[in-house]
């Protein structure tokens, strides 16, 4: 992964989008994975008790999704040094989540670039709002 | 998970902290569920060759906690509606991740109540900080 140039970046430039569609065999291998056992998420039955359209995936699941676009964007994982969203809506399996983002500040003294991201569901749902990302590039 | 009373929070109540201890076996199936492939959380002698002293956990894995520490003192994942936090530290396999948390405000109108959060390591280590958290509780 090669990292945007810190010099050529600017306010408004937009991070390169992620698309991933998720599928109740990876929201079974989430649950497991994040010890999180709320049956909303694998058992189709209790969440349509509980007034879900059918089980969600984690909204942590989401925002995970959009940590792998900012830091493919940044040029890894280890750049990304903050991150924080509003769960607004559900995303549902078969779902595609859409992330993408845009620069907001860029600190080129410590090469600190600060980002307003989001994540929206092919069915137009706002999945994940109001979304912040630091990442740290190369001075 | 019974939640706590909107009534009786006030700012300045902790949440009920929650500790749980990081694997390489949770972190290999965080990877594989997150679909991250970035290989300093999975192999030792590529996380040692780029200086670091080890694999070392996913950020969001150490946040997933954190998101799961709120949920349970909410009453439930559904509740927690927005979460954010610095990744600090890294978090190594075997390391125990403690999360707490304080009220900072309550809407009791809306039964909204921020929380300022973080995660430290039982080797000292400020793993999340600068976290913030909103959950929504029953009015």
């Amino acid at each position: 992964m090669s990292a945007p140039a810190l010099t050529a970046l600017q306010v408004g430039d937009a991070i390169t989008p992620l698309s991933r569609r998720v599928t109740q065999v990876q929201i079974n291998a989430y649950a497991e994975a994040s010890g999180d056992p709320n049956p909303i998420h694998t058992n189709e039955e209790f969440a349509r008790a509980v007034g879900l359209p059918g089980t969600i995936a984690h909204g942590m699941l989401s925002l995970g999704i959009l940590a792998g676009a900012v830091a493919r964007w940044a040029g890894g994982s280890e750049r990304l040094t903050a991150l924080g969203a509003r769960f607004s809506r559900p995303l549902l399996p078969g779902d595609t989540l859409t992330c993408s983002g845009r620069v907001i500040a860029v600190e080129e003294a410590s090469g600190v670039v600060s980002l307003a991201v989001e994540a929206v569901s092919d069915r137009g749902d706002s999945v994940l709002t109001n979304g912040r990302a630091q990442v740290r590039l190369d001075t």
